[in-house]
């Protein structure tokens, strides 16, 4: 505990989500005074056409 | 507010996904009187070797 | 009833899921006394980048 | 199919929510095309100290 | 690993619950052979207001 | 973007789940580059007669 799931769009690369689950553990183990053992990350990786906002899918926006 | 996701067997084309993102913020903004700006929407799309139903593996399944 | 999702490290073959399928749809609706036709099972792969236990992530463990 | 949930701050009454449970199971029958009777939709109520946004906890900010 | 997540309609007692944690465990360490003690289960109960099935909700139906 | 979830065993209380969303927040801005603006948390507090593990349902476990 706790399990925490980090849904984003896709392009973030392993080195990347390696350093977030590194960071994130330690803060949450430090906030949460929990086992960093016991935390679990996931990442869910999300298409720009399986994402919408605004009224509109993602990959048919200018950003 | 607030986040949909839409749990989908896997096929639908990003035009089609576009169509019911639209139409979907809109349905929701208008029951739910919350700003469109602020509505989420996630697709999650299922493999067939993915999805058990009727004690069977879909993709098993003469559907 | 019910919807029981499994998260798992990819890799498991479709026959090893329809064999999870079968067994735990009979399971659940023993243990739960439900119909096994309203029994829903999706699963969910997990790459091995997109999971971190122990403040590392999984790709980078020796296991 | 599909299953979709829906997550909200906590606050619609039954009523709202049979709303839109009516009119998004015609919508995403028609835009999918999809048998009216295959589409499950899950609420998910969100208590305003369980949602942070713009790095703080909603029930914190002045909305 | 795995992770199981199992929703289902509120009104099941920790005395089932806990038979069926007991049970898919073992089903699951020995059909994917993993080690029980890496399984993770989690119940969702799920109120009849928030369940929309046939584009009812479940609260309305005379099930 | 990102959407986190934080599933954890219920009990912590408001404040610690505040100082959780603006470190969280800070440090995902920082790690992956994203507007703090766009990032969204939630939590989910799970029972002990909600969660499973070792087999067993956790408020039998002793711990």
């Amino acid at each position: 505990m706790p399990f925490i799931t980090v849904k984003n769009i896709e392009g973030k690369t392993p080195e990347e989500k390696r350093v977030l689950v590194q960071k994130m553990t330690k803060l949450v183990s430090e906030t949460f005074e929990v086992d960093p053992n016991l935390i679990f990350i996931f990442f869910e990786d999300l298409a720009k056409d399986n994402y919408g906002k605004q009224g509109e899918l993602f990959s048919y926006l200018k950003e």
